[in-house]
């Protein structure tokens, strides 16, 4: 009885840890389905990719640090002109302004905001005002691709471009990238072109599928998503902080290109073409083991992480 | 510009306000969609329920109130051993004990947990310490049933029981609530019938659907989420605090109908066969606005949220 809290938070989570002792008592039932984390420790360097430093934002917290990777293959105006603002050190000083409860953290300029000075706002320098768009691009069949067959709710295909889940229509010729958790986009105003970059969102509950194609994704949170995500919500209209005190300062945001080789974050990303990433699905899909008695048949887009980590320093050695 | 930021904010959120002011000036465009505050306001009082006292729990942290809503319709045992465990005040003195991003905050006896003392462990009392699983029930056409149209990846068919969102299956005969955001599980070890209510956990990611029919829910909480999904989360291994000084102390879990009738919470849920849920639900379909370039066509289960709100109190003298 002691370990029943423990038993039941090992077997609680989808990923981390497993029961191969318990299930291999039991000779009657077969091989209990791996857990995410025997499945990434048994996968082999080459299924790893290293995000390119300039798509690499590294955002440092007074909490920790926070990792967003760029999708310039669906946002490059957008990928650029953030790159334009970390390189200027636009976001320094700046705060989490908002964080509303089963939706969004927002940061950015808080003299942007309701009650801010507009006098004392921060200059984009060279970085654009405003920029197209780019909520959807062309279907381009030679980006990188990897179908998910179960289906969704809200596109005709959805599956992942390298580490971003995203969705096509064959018909209208478009695919965009979704709006799941750990997701970043561009805030803006009623203009189609009025995002920038200086004001970035991340999803931090249920995917607000219904955002997208209407608002454009910068790219997605691969290190520190409890960062953003376990802040305490704001009381003020729409989770903005009412108190200045309650924000959260952003002590930098830097483009992993523009730090010293030696500084950049030594991280990797599982490619969605991998083994182990169809087996990390299909372990979700059907699920056997001591704990689970009935599995879910399917998986959802957004029920699906694409795991990153830091590059363990034997391994990186070894390779 | 200066409006940018609250515009944006204003905006972004379905459900709490509107552009009315913009979109009037703009003669060529149809009749915005009606955000919820809109909708919310216009709905009769007969469109909402007062949950019954002994299905009401209310959980006091130092931070403020949450509510409880159980569901003995689908869960019967459990919503009994509860309330037992309440009216003991089994709960008052333990704690939230986990937190894991993007899945599930948790509370108990943290003597339970690994590191815990057992001999320490609070007693049940007269509560029952195994139950049966009630994972899922079978269905009965008597029970209050609003479908939901859209479809869904996981269940056959999906819709609202009253307050909570639920999934039937007409061909095994049975029917359960689903796993999606603020619903409340009932934490278990291996054997099924092993979790007994004095465990539970509260869904605060990306809804985890692969649980459904694996655990036994037991309600659905109707205020005060942001108290438990804005907690730092748990250092150790799938969430757990690693430092009892890092957990929430649960000051008091208490059943409405024990307290004293000027003391229970003045709450009261939408009704999910009201006009106003049916029409709350087509504008999360269908939304055109300023801002909404394109509608998603359609809304998943776990999307909507089943509004509640404090009865105003102008409102209740007046009924």
């Amino acid at each position: 009885m002691l370990r029943r809290r423990l038993l039941n938070a090992i077997l609680m989570l989808v990923g981390l840890a497993g029961v191969p002792a318990l299930a291999g008592q039991d000779k009657a039932t077969p091989q209990p389905t791996p857990t995410t984390g025997e499945l990434l420790a048994r996968s082999r360097p080459a299924e790893w990719r290293r995000p390119d430093p300039r798509n690499l934002l590294v955002m440092q917290l007074a909490t920790g640090r926070v990792l967003i990777e760029l999708a310039p293959d669906f946002t490059p105006l957008h990928a650029a002109n953030i790159r334009m603002l970390a390189h200027q050190h636009y976001f320094d000083g700046l705060a989490i302004v908002r964080v509303q409860d089963n939706f969004v953290t927002q940061w950015g300029d808080p003299n942007e905001d309701e009650g801010g000075d507009r006098a004392k706002r921060r200059s984009l320098g060279n970085a654009k005002p405003t920029l197209p768009p780019e909520y959807t691009r062309s279907l381009d069949p030679s980006l990188p691709w990897v179908p998910l067959a179960d289906g969704d709710l809200y596109a005709p295909e959805v599956g992942f471009s390298e580490g971003f889940p995203a969705a096509r229509n064959p018909h209208s010729g478009r695919e965009w990238l979704t709006h799941c958790y750990g997701m970043v986009g561009v805030a803006r105003d009623i203009a189609p072109d009025s995002g920038n970059g200086s004001s970035l969102y991340v999803v931090i509950g249920q995917a607000p599928r219904r955002l997208d194609r209407n608002l454009a994704i910068a790219g997605r949170v691969i290190e520190g998503m409890p960062l953003l995500s376990g802040l305490p919500r704001g009381s003020g209209s729409m989770g903005f902080y009412a108190h200045p005190a309650q924000r959260t300062v952003i002590r930098s945001i830097r483009l992993a290109a523009d730090l010293p080789a030696d500084r950049r974050p030594a991280v990797e990303v599982l490619r969605p073409d991998s083994p182990t990433f169809a087996a990390l699905i299909e372990a979700q899909r059907h699920r056997h083991d001591a704990f689970y008695t009935v599995s879910a048949g399917k998986v959802g887009l957004c029920s699906i992480d694409v795991p990153a980590r830091k590059i363990p320093p034997v391994q990186s050695v070894a390779r």
